[in-house]
């Protein structure tokens, strides 16, 4: 089993692994973003769930995240993190874990969007955002129902009302700069509408929280917004990569693994690296390039042009060419190490339980933690 | 967090639930199967990745148990299994931990397909089965390839000869016993002819392996064949009940979830089951019956008609009904438990490090530890 400067050689595969090097840089490329923009930057950790990464996030400080359970506020608190938004709809029956992480002091917020969570939020003293629907993805109230101002008399009853927050989900689904400032937008207007209308009642509403990583990488104008939110940006992928938000050389994660058979007549390789290493995500499948299971590297991480993991069983991926690509197939003999850059690097992140870490200066590999669960 | 013996009421969810009276059941159904078909039963717990599940596998001995990772053969021999079929193909990388176990007294086999394989693993001094390709699905050498006899003689010389295994895993595509059976006489004739092969060659050739769960609840004949193996059947999936290997009342787990909020009209449930507790996986979307991330139930387990998850994101399910079926939306309030079937026992079962299982006494709820990785 691997354990801490274990060399790349030597891992056992597959293993996920981590290029410091470039997850510093999509770091740096967004928080210099938001200080251009002039907002707060609330680094979702869904993705990351490893406190070695949120430190890097938040440059050692208790700055402000955001988390998708509660087992990650539990685990982020611990390591000293204190400002907290549980952005998952709140069920009353989290309320006791929520309150407890209160006591110990951390600022745990939640959010919600329905009169009842309201009502359950208030009496346990929990502080909460209203959950604003910009783009008809999930969850949310329109800016201008209703009960968005009953929801807020409810919780500034006992103070706790914190503001507002929108994820505009569905800007996955388009492609480029322009489209992604739209939707980016979208969220902006959404939120701050929604503000207003808590206001104009006569209630506070200091927090106007949006994003999702392709908006943040795009809003032109946050204008009346006071911060931003995104998870996926640290490691980006192959889904951010096939709507242009990043390139393939900016992914900070790929999957080791190695060549354990052959099919030659059929132009298949196995590996090592099945669904239980790269994740069931097919998140590539609905864009213009499918792109499989993941794109094939080299050991180094060298892109191998058209040369993707088509179909995975449990523990078995198969390589081939892309249909449509011209060959032929390089010859990999088995033993071969390879890298694979994910589909979705919040689901194949998810399938390990440890980073090992390419640091930046090219030193001795590191293992940092991942944990799961809820 | 949830520990032994709390109620279902209480768990935190969402939450891997295991019905343990319908697990023993679908034990009990597959061996009887392989009495009756003169077989030994090689289990492979690839799927369940717990030594309490294999310890009612196995009826408390050491019997013969299938795995897919080293990880796992180290974990079932710590708890006692000696007789372990690695069943993915070796990469030499490998073989210093298969060798590690062997030499503490675990008789743990490797399969292969390729010379190059034969030659590391001779030299290793490791038994192995030859893999042989029943269906053109993954890997395999054909039962008339020339390299069977050259492989076997390559691990004959050491004596590492065990003799030859097979997978139809295109028995999952089709629908009903009769083409089951079907896949499983590919799967007998090609072993057998691979066995006759080498014994034709003075070889030996001791073990004719073979199995899927389709074809291993098929299967009418088995003359030649020493072995079965089989994985999901333990605990059954949408997937299987979708090609009709079992009904939707034989599926042993369930994820527990609670619903965190709707929207009317869209006639959507927000559940805090999203692909994170479920898996990615669609193995329902290529079936006659797409049934999204699973089938909602109530907290007792009674299916709930045409109710299906029908999108998900990594914390978050959607509750709504099946295109085509007819309404109306049940009433879900917040807070109201669901249990969901899944797509893919082996896929959403490994999203949870934990059984929390509910004993066929109807007494205080178990917890059972799974693990993961490589």
């Amino acid at each position: 089993m691997p354990s801490g400067q274990t060399s790349l050689q030597d891992l056992q595969t597959p293993a996920l692994l981590l290029d410091e090097a470039r997850m510093t840089r999509n770091i740096e490329r967004l928080a210099e973003r938001a200080k251009t923009l002039g907002v707060t930057l609330r680094p979702h950790l869904k993705t990351a769930k490893s406190v070695e990464i949120a430190r890097r996030l938040t440059g050692g400080e208790a700055r402000p995240i955001t988390v998708s359970t509660l087992a990650e506020a539990e685990a982020f608190h611990a390591a000293g993190h204190t400002d907290i938004l549980y952005a998952v709809g709140i069920a009353p029956q989290k309320l006791a874990r929520v309150q407890a992480l209160r006591e110990q002091g951390c600022d745990l917020v939640v959010i919600l969007d329905s009169p009842a969570q309201a009502q359950a939020v208030a009496e346990a003293g929990v502080p909460a955002l209203i959950e604003i629907d910009s783009d008809g993805h999930r969850g949310g109230l329109l800016p201008d129902d209703p009960a968005l101002v009953e929801i807020g008399r409810v919780l500034h009853a006992g103070d706790n009302l914190r503001g507002v927050m929108t994820h505009a989900g569905e800007s996955y689904m388009v492609r480029g700069n322009a489209a992604h400032a739209d939707f980016a937008e979208r969220e902006r207007s959404a939120a701050v509408r929604a503000a207003d209308a808590l206001r104009d009642a006569g209630l506070p509403c200091p927090v106007v929280s949006v994003g999702s990583t392709p908006t943040a990488h795009a809003a032109r104008d946050l204008s009346g917004v006071t911060e931003l939110r995104a998870g996926v940006y640290m490691f980006f992928d192959l889904v951010m990569a096939g709507i242009d938000v990043c390139g393939m050389d900016d992914i900070a994660l790929t999957v080791l693994t190695t060549v354990i058979g052959h099919q030659p007549a059929k132009g298949w390789v196995m590996i090592d690296a099945g669904w239980m290493a790269m994740s069931r995500d097919r998140g590539t499948a609905a864009q213009d390039v499918d792109l499989g299971y993941g794109v094939v590297c080299d050991a180094e991480g060298r892109v191998m042009r058209d040369l993707i993991v088509s179909t995975a069983n449990q523990e078995h991926g198969i390589v081939s060419l892309r249909p449509g690509a011209a060959g032929p197939m390089p010859d990999l003999p088995l033993g071969t190490h390879l890298r694979i850059l994910p589909n979705h690097a919040c689901a194949t992140a998810a399938q390990h339980d440890r980073y090992n870490v390419l640091p930046a200066n090219g030193g001795p590999m590191n293992t940092w933690h991942r944990f799961g669960g809820w």
